[in-house]
């Protein structure tokens, strides 16, 4: 049985894939400092799959607590989540992300250096394409000075495993996230952002809720069709398999790139007006929303050509938007009581 | 009297630094982990400048290392030279480049936060334009994806100072250094590689005085006059006064760009072969050296458009070629003593 290492194994993206790294028979050691999600989502993942994995409160910017963990396990692979996420917040504190995205990286590449490990997965982003020239977005198009400190540190952190990948020979993948959204079926576990969330859903669904008075929509005079900001909104869960799909591609390769990235989207662009009448349609209720202006750092539009990560991974979407918002809301629901 | 850090000042750029610091009357505070320089060179800065600067034996990779200088020390500016810098190293050895040059950079810049302090000059590179479209290069030219991960910790480098200057408001100033090189005209301090040099100079030096047998030239199939690699050679006390009039225009600073970054070479581009004739010809002596193949991460030919540095920071080269391989000589010749 292989013995994964995860770090932010506690978070969003984090927690529903170790349920599916758990599901297939992989043995997962978290690592989660607990800054940005709770201790009962431990309980949760373990409800959820009748296994406890192994937990570890580390902070991966201390190079001694990422030592030491590696030191109590014999590990044959890393997904890295761990990471500061707010776009508009990387802009305001770069220097905490730098900090904070850049070292947890190169203190990890560092232990699989020097213990000769293989099989690492990064949580990459759309972000690092920037204002994309052509939509939908292949692996080909060019990354870019990102618009925010936050993409920036998928940038970079995307060259330093290049680097390293090249001169220690290191297996790894770079997975370019969309825009995951909803929550497992099971609404056991989900999006649990501390304070004032940063990404659109879960402002929806606590505006929903009646958490937040208002949602507010950042633009409504970009060049789209309904002038709101178009997004490739890719189900959690999906995205969680991804990583399976990854991971096995990394354990079973046979001559391949030793550096690979993949686009992980669901191919289709969705206006921000879209979600919010998608969501008052399919969980019939009414949001109270008001437009504002645009945001720093964010762009246009963006949306995943798929192709390549389809073939290759031979993995694809299989969750529409619909479910997506019926389970965001589902799990918000459970929040509230 | 203005108190100044300088991280890396016993190093070779450094020291010189360190020198006109003292001659201008500043104050100087040095931090070095004397991994690529001895403690004599701090005997060497007392014997030419009269003064002995505090030192600190620091490692500048640890965050308390860097905070226990600056809590012993009201620090009025910074000038951080502290980096590994040997191009094919980097290559094989990203990680510790990575970590090295951006954790420190890192760490300094928030204790600059933390203590709303002012006035930080990095020492950039001329590789942050990888192989430029133009030639001279001038401050407007594209940075590129540099061509060594050493390059690309520098190009990174300006980027966080860039975001953290504009989030912080951090007066700051990235000289983006051609080929220095030389020694000071006292020959008490100079370039003292640990091991087999990386860089011309002191390779073509140690080859005058036997400890090299041959000096290995990397490529005469560039589509140059002569077929070798260009570089624009700066002598290293012109570099180390740039670093001065850097510091004395952002201290002076009126309604100034927070950010700004400088071409510090002397304009005029010399080849290798050039380098080597030169060397011969003002020192009276034959080199033993035969033509290998290229280097990776080397670019074709880089020199500098210095119009903006010489107008905006009121400075200028001051030193030839043929003085700058002279004082290299003579230092290399009192190392052998």
């Amino acid at each position: 049985m292989k013995k994964i290492l995860v770090t932010g194994g506690l978070g969003f993206i984090g927690s529903h894939t170790v349920v599916e790294l758990q599901n297939e028979g992989f043995e997962v050691v978290i690592i989660d400092d607990l800054s940005n999600t709770t201790l009962t989502v431990l309980d949760s993942i373990t409800d959820i799959t009748g296994i406890k994995p192994t937990f570890h409160k580390a902070d991966v910017r201390i190079k001694s607590d990422i030592k030491a963990v590696f030191d109590a396990h014999d590990i044959d692979g890393v997904i890295h989540f761990a990471a500061f996420k707010a776009v508009g917040e990387s802009i305001a504190k770069p220097l905490d992300y730098y900090e904070n995205n850049l070292s947890s990286l190169i203190y990890i590449l560092q232990e699989i250096r020097d213990r000769k490990l293989d099989n690492f997965i990064f949580s990459s982003s759309a972000t690092v394409y920037g204002e994309p020239n052509h939509l939908p977005i292949t692996e080909n198009a060019p990354v870019k000075k990102a618009e925010s400190v936050y993409g920036n540190t998928k940038k970079i952190g995307e060259e330093i495993i290049r680097d390293a990948s090249k001169a220690y020979n290191i297996n790894a993948i770079a997975l370019r996230y969309f825009n995951p959204i909803g929550a497992h079926a099971s609404a056991k576990i989900g999006e649990l952002p501390l304070g004032v969330p940063q990404n659109l859903i879960p402002f929806v669904t606590q505006t929903a809720a009646g958490i937040r008075e208002q949602l507010s929509v950042f633009g409504d005079d970009y060049p789209t069709e309904d002038g709101t900001a178009i997004r490739d909104y890719i189900h959690v869960v999906d995205l969680a398999k991804a990583h399976i799909a990854a991971l096995k591609r990394l354990i079973n390769k046979n001559n391949k790139e030793s550096f690979e990235f993949f686009n992980i989207g669901t191919g289709k662009g969705t206006s921000v007006l879209e979600v919010i009448n998608t969501f008052e349609k399919v969980n019939d209720l009414k949001l109270n929303y008001k437009i504002v202006g645009r945001r720093d750092g964010d762009v246009m539009s963006c949306y995943a050509d798929t192709t390549i990560a389809n073939k290759e991974l031979n993995w694809k979407t299989e969750i529409g938007l619909d479910e997506a918002l019926r389970s965001a809301w589902q799990w918000q629901q459970k929040q509230s009581v």
